[in-house]
């Protein structure tokens, strides 16, 4: 061993100990006779101190040092004479008697500090120095602690954590996959899994009643701001269990994780169970943020018809949001807002606003178009208070025009401070749709997945009105984010291939993809069901991280490559021939 | 939730109480008037009872019940009047009063039974199914215990679990990697890891100081019987630490999971650290089995130019085994062991016998030959006793002998029943060498991989006599199986450029292939070292398992498909387009 004590560790009552200690240079201060080096390793740092006078050789090397140098010194644990009580080893120092390099380094292309100076991609590129941050490594440590604390607790609750594989068959439905090019059998392909959801419910048939895994998961999309192509999910899946046992059971581990992982209370109340489509009235997600309020209100009866605004006229939905305290938002301030929601990715026509002033009165930006009783109707419907600014949307696409006010309601929340990281709100949304059209595919599509159950109730409509049909579906919505959902399953063959049915596939088809699970319902299939988080949102909330990438030891950019190992690349035509592959010439654009 | 109890808890305390439970039907028994059926789940198995004269119909429905059929019943728990001691409910039984079928079953392609007449194909085609058999769902059972027990140890040391990536770069060094088409990079492949073993040492770089993974790796090689190409490796690293420290604290983790997992005491004594050289002279293996003794003897000086035997006058190699007891072995057996060395798998080119009779004497299958005295002289130096038989292998390349020897030893102790599932025994192998020559390739290749360090002391050597330069590796083995393996690493990158230069790497295709590693290294690499367990092996070991494939849920067969999914499979041709690839026509062989 290389040393006798971490960076970490030593104290006060350990003065006087000869100890050795290995680490990185954090920095070389100079002071008189006297230099000092900040020693770190991934348990903390100690403070190194050289003495030109007792040992001038020593002293001289360790002026040579460098930052990153890696060292092995041997030294008295000392008491300090001006203490720092804003680190653990605060009170003590080390003076040093011997000191061997093990291992120089070249200048780091940024600082190793918490506020590094290096950008997003040069961090990536070195990221085996960024991750030498404090802030970084905490990230991963934490996603390990997090990771042992669901293990500790699905497996106190009978769960067994089983290993399913990575290279499997291809499932169009969905996302695109990864494929795998077989070299034994030329010309055929695995696939990586999006999700081991075929094969967990293989688990039930298979009598493993209580199935986890935390396992790497793999989509072959765009990718945006917060998506990876290999993500990890904690993968769950209960037999014999309704909805309900589904969710008092996760819930009862949300709570458990909050308090050993987080330290953070969710106190004893059961969590919010919100319908789909109230969330939706109220919020215009799926995944509302509910630690704020700013509730939509619709304002169809307040606003359409009961004046000359075209616009509000023709609309299929109005609805409006009650900034408090924000009347005196600037011309400026509601310019932002009106460009934030007409902007691309919001696409919102514009935005209609009106003040509510000190005394009451209300100054809108359609003021001509109403009459002033129309406009205190306005108020006395957002309930709107002295100073208060009523933002309002409207468009002929209800749901569009919800999720265009979910945004403004974000940012606002987010402007009004009202979207503390150290709070957290959490609910299930439950009773989500079985399916919903796809524009793109001109079919109904699974809203989560094909395998979900219908609620029973809703059996009858498949036939006769399916866009209406309700699902033993919920998710987990913490902080405006789905951190999990799930389902109860199908398990029996014939609602399985109505369902497939009803999604446009042939029988052959189902058959071809899905075979291999229709035919296990044939077998004694239990009632199940089950659910998966997604592992990196989930850590980067506890983190209070805006990106997954920070709580991802090696993350993936924007494009899908790993920028410090230089992946994908090109390959030997050798390995292209062995799976009896060519590449297509490139297209020029 | 469907049930109150499961099927493995009820005791003949609970008697009285009114229970719902859920499961599967093991079987069904008609006796008189009564009906009992076994329901199954995956804690155990409850007898039902329906009784003819108090509920006629729900007794002819019992009656009517299939193998496999999944049921809800509720009734009173009774205690049984001829009880069952060798099921833990065998003292009570359930009085059913409702019966529900939850899902028929059609009669499954084998019988759920442990000994069941299923044959490998059929149980790997309906797996779920062969996953209800109790021993295999054991097998499963028991790798969570493992994984679970050895995350509790390395977590209590120190260690934090970090996930690499799957998606990597190739690094066509070692087996053949499987590869993955990148559609957003087209042209360009991402390579799934053969093992992190890159990743972790950038780890040890950003200062992780102690890491662990329980990870997948994938490698494309042709498949022998006990290999899959997805695997599961328990991967660790250290820094600042030398070989002692790794193998005293991995031989902990060993004893503990021995004791934990498998409630067998390893004893207080450290493990044989056996150098390789030694190995492959007393047991012609890098993993011997030291079950038993059974070592060779080499017997170049008793028998080469001591007789007229041309075959071992030519040798480079004469090396003898002796078995214990067996001069009794008929002609027969004698030629099944002559065919087994010659076999193709082994390629000896016969085998030499000598009995030693209950008088002392010795009778060889050489005895033409040889005087007596030389006979006598190996009857010593085999320190054989009446009633033993010595077999001896020749050749004129030494280690292929050896290792021919070795494969007689092991058949040999499996006939002697030496080879006991219940005993273990295990040892280090220390000191390999750093290289091998590769006939194949017509160069040095890594013995284990090209980060090993070599020893201190050998470095010089490098130069001047590389293929005798010993590395800092290490093997753990277990039964003759290596369950483990591991080396100090390279942290300086002068001298991993030294090591990729003997390897008859250019330093462009080095810098091609490993500038990411060497360039971490420039940036204050610490010293470092780890290893690698095969879970599945090791797992199989636990179980008494003779192929890794029954402790894996889903595994692949030796073309490498998965015969439940069906996968590998053809994608469409619109996917290929994608990511603008093109089969090559099949050869028509």
């Amino acid at each position: 061993m290389y040393r006798s004590n971490t960076c970490g560790e030593l104290r006060i009552e350990n003065v006087g100990q000869t100890v050795t200690l290995a680490g990185w240079v954090q920095r070389t201060r100079k002071m008189g006779g006297m230099t000092f080096v900040d020693l770190r390793d991934r348990y903390g740092i100690t403070q190194l101190v050289f003495n030109e006078e007792t040992n001038a050789e020593l002293c001289a090397n360790a002026n040579k040092l460098g930052r990153e140098y890696v060292l092995q010194v041997t030294g008295v644990v000392n008491e300090r004479y001006s203490k720092n009580d804003k680190m653990p080893t605060g009170d003590i120092e080390i003076i040093v008697s011997e000191m061997k390099v093990l291992n120089a380094s070249d200048t780091p292309p940024f600082t190793i500090e918490e506020n590094t100076d290096g950008g997003d991609e040069l961090r990536m590129k070195y990221r085996y120095l960024d991750l030498r941050r404090s802030n970084v490594r905490e990230n991963i440590e934490l996603r390990h602690k997090f990771c042992l604390a669901v293990r500790h607790f699905l497996d106190a609750k009978g769960f067994i954590e089983v290993e399913t594989p990575v290279l499997v068959g291809s499932t169009p439905e969905g996302a695109r996959d990864f494929i795998v090019p077989s070299r034994m059998n030329p010309g055929q392909f695995y696939a990586l899994p999006q999700s081991p959801q075929t094969l967990k419910q293989l688990l039930m048939v298979a009598g493993m009643d209580r199935y986890f895994q935390i396992v790497k998961c793999f989509r072959d999309e765009d990718l945006r701001a917060d998506r990876q192509p290999e993500f990890t999910q904690i993968d769950c899946e209960m037999s014999f269990v309704q909805q309900d046992d589904i969710i008092s059971l996760f819930e009862e581990m949300t709570k458990h994780l909050f308090k050993e992982v987080r330290g953070y209370d969710l106190g004893e109340q059961p969590f919010l169970r919100l319908p789909w489509a109230e969330a939706m009235r109220r919020f215009g997600s799926d995944k509302p943020d509910m630690r704020f309020g700013m509730e939509f209100v619709e304002l169809m009866d307040v606003m359409k018809g009961t004046g000359s605004f075209p616009v509000f006229n023709d609309a299929a939905y109005i609805g409006g949001i009650c900034a408090t305290g924000c009347a005196s938002y600037t011309r400026k301030q509601l310019d932002e807002l009106t460009n934030f929601v007409k902007s691309q990715q919001i696409g919102a026509k514009g935005l209609v606003y009106a003040r509510v002033g000190e005394d009451g009165s209300v100054k809108s930006s359609v003021d001509k178009f109403y009459e002033p009783e129309v406009l205190n109707n306005l108020k006395a419907a957002m309930n709107a208070q002295p100073g208060d600014l009523i933002l309002i949307l409207s468009g002929e696409d209800a749901m569009k025009t919800r999720r265009q006010l979910c945004e403004l309601r974000l940012l606002m929340g987010e402007r009004l401070g009202l979207r503390d990281k150290n709070k957290f709100s959490l609910l299930w949304v439950v009773d989500f749709p079985m399916f919903e059209w796809s524009e793109e595919e001109g079919r109904l599509m699974a809203m989560h997945h094909p395998f979900t159950s219908p609620k029973p109730s809703d059996i009858a409509k498949l036939d006769t009105d399916p866009a209406n049909v309700l699902a033993d579906a919920y998710d987990m919505v913490c902080n405006g984010v789905e951190v999990g959902g799930g389902s109860i399953r199908i398990h029996d063959a014939e609602l399985q291939a109505k369902i497939f049915d009803v999604l446009g596939f042939t029988p052959e088809k189902a058959q071809e993809q899905f075979g291999f699970l229709m035919n296990a319902f044939k077998y004694g299939a239990p009632p199940h069901g089950g659910l998966a988080y997604g592992l990196d949102r989930w850590v980067s909330l506890f983190a209070g991280l805006d990106s997954i990438r920070d709580c991802i030891a090696f993350p993936k950019n924007n494009s899908g490559r790993d920028v410090m190992l230089d992946a994908p690349s090109c390959v030997d035509q050798a390995q292209l021939d062995e799976l009896q592959l060519i590449l297509q010439e490139k297209k020029v654009n």
